[in-house]
């Protein structure tokens, strides 16, 4: 996963301390790959994920859209070349200023999932598109979902008839199936739901265009996952069964999916010790952990890949730990991780699999530790 | 917990957004009575607790020592008036380049806990006096330290041997409780272990000089803590019990105990809803989260008080969330928080308790939105 582009970068410039690296050749693939797996659904593309500038310069020059989840990321994408019509305020939660910021810059299209919201947006966005977020089971995904957005869906009922009779466009649903999510057929059960809201509201003469598929398109850490072409299939076979000859104007958001794979990490190992003498398990430390940008192994959640130089040496788990102070900035544990015995003090590591949820998650200065650098290629 | 003066500056300053204040006469307090309860111990503030320059230079011109995390610590504490011998590189993860900048600040003291570090140090910063951490429980601690830090005693007198063989100074031992230690007697078994290494290089020849204490002393959150004084008191003795009349140097290593309290961050409620009809528990989504300076409510470890102007009503428990699409953004959910049943859209809140480990964990910019910001007065 490691392309020769980054590697030569790695050589070339030989930059100092822990620092990501992305290709955007791999960008440019990987959306291509969505709008062929998935020809009639426009993208959407997460710009929390990774909000670098040129990323996000070369997906608007793509066609993308984009998913932003505050006025910072709608002002990045405008920036980067966006119309305001190609952007959605995908964020469930905004303060009232915030959405009437949004609709300042022009963005016609928000989430919501409370009444309450909708109130918001009808006085601070006026004549607004909303679509509601259904709650729905993250089964298979690695990253789950927890209840925090969405409502069920006999509330968006509710949601989108309050937003209907206070003048906005109750335009249509949308749900996320949890992020990382490697089984194909977890998008098939929330369409039922969309296309129950979908009856209705059409009762009550609301026709509502659009369903949000979400994101939730997983990058390849250490396992094998589906491509985006099993994807596409899965869920166009899902979107006919649902709503047979009347499929939706459709919309994804992938941000995982889109530059996960693009990005790789560049560390050192800081030390590499033992706690006893007849302790089995080696600690090893890099320059890079929890708080610095792997925020997503919380949990033990994503395990991303590891290359070192030695890796055609015997291998050993052990546990792997960052550089601060905070003992809970301990990488892998529970689970130890098998790495080269020869691995030594200042050998550098490559972390892929790193391009999304790595930069912007990186503490400010937690323990005087510099933010996490990035290169974008 | 709010002082007047805390209280004065938000209404008169009207800050927007989310933001900590940070009262410096409680931090001046604290200084006090650390140094009341433990007179014979040398205070060594914890930096990365809170690194604001106007704490560092209060607590410097008390005449504070420092317990550095990284270089860049050590040179916030010089800044802030710290002379280098005040100053402890407390981190056992060090690069070695790292070290040789701290050995060129002026920087004598060391933390280890491997002989792998030892030799960098031997290399790096010659002559210089390394104290050794040993792994001890942490039961009683709200925020338990992991086995991240420390080795076994009988490797500790290893570690301390070679320390000696290459010609630094073995100084003394360390230990660390667990930090929001709230028993007072945790301090005991951890001395008994530091007395058995203290007798056994005394057997080689090795005389060492000091007990790092650590730190570990609590900050008031929702229960009340024992005082300073109920620190200092069972340190004594247990300091007494173990070493009888020779009682070494002592440092303690205070952050969360010097500036907890000190600080208040000023919040907003962003949204409140619930997920479903006939659902009883309200969702309140503030501005400030897990990825916004809140990282220590990881697992709902830390649990902050909260006050609203409402909080003469009827109170009921709800999920507390952060305002990013993140969903692992909640601040508590297990254990639903109690708030005034009237609290509404727009609400301000006061969560106190934060002047310790809430700025500096904050995110870059995760979602787009700004770190935490602070106001020392």
């Amino acid at each position: 996963m490691t392309t020769e582009r980054i590697i030569d970068f790695l050589n070339t410039r030989r930059p100092d301390g822990p620092c990501l690296v992305v290709d955007l050749d791999v960008v440019r693939d990987n959306f291509t790959a969505f709008r062929r797996a998935l020809p009639d659904s426009a993208i959407y593309y997460a710009v929390k994920a990774n909000p670098s500038p040129e990323i996000l310069r070369l997906l608007a020059s793509m066609g993308s859209n984009f998913d932003a989840a505050s006025v910072s990321e709608i002002e990045m994408a405008l920036e980067a070349g966006a119309t305001p019509d190609r952007i959605s305020f995908g964020n469930t939660i905004k303060k009232e200023r915030d959405i009437a910021r949004a609709h300042e810059l022009g963005v016609t299209m928000f989430a919501v999932d409370a009444v309450e919201e909708v109130e918001k947006i009808a006085r601070a966005a006026p004549g607004a598109r909303v679509f509601c977020r259904v709650l729905t089971d993250c089964e298979g995904a690695e990253w789950p979902l927890s209840r925090k957005f969405g409502c069920a869906p006999d509330m968006a009922l509710d949601v989108l008839r309050v937003a209907h009779t206070l003048g906005l466009t109750a335009h249509g649903v949308s749900f996320h199936v949890g992020s990382q999510q490697t089984d194909i057929n977890a998008w098939d059960r929330a369409l039922g739901d969309a296309r129950g809201v979908f009856d209705s509201l059409a009762a009550d003469g609301i026709v509502l265009k659009m369903v949000n598929l979400g994101g939730g398109f997983p990058t390849r850490y250490l396992k094998d996952v589906p491509a985006a072409e099993a994807y596409g299939q899965a869920i166009f076979e899902a979107l006919s069964r649902h709503f047979g000859n009347r499929i939706p104007e459709t919309i994804i958001e992938p941000g995982r999916g889109m530059v996960g794979n693009a990005g790789v990490i560049k560390a050192e190992v800081v030390l590499v010790s033992r706690k006893a003498d007849n302790d089995n398990l080696r600690w090893v430390y890099l320059d890079i952990g929890k708080f610095g940008g792997l925020a997503e192994t919380m949990d033990e959640a994503i395990r991303y890949p590891i290359r070192t130089a030695r890796d055609d040496d015997r291998f050993e788990p052990c546990v792997l730990a960052g550089p601060t102070c905070d003992s809970a900035d301990v990488l892998y544990e529970k689970t130890p991780y098998p790495l080269p015995v020869s691995l030594t003090i200042g050998d550098e590591v490559l972390i892929e699999g790193t391009g999304a949820y790595t930069t912007t998650y990186s503490s400010v200065a937690f323990n005087g530790f510099e933010p996490l650098k990035s290169y974008v290629i």
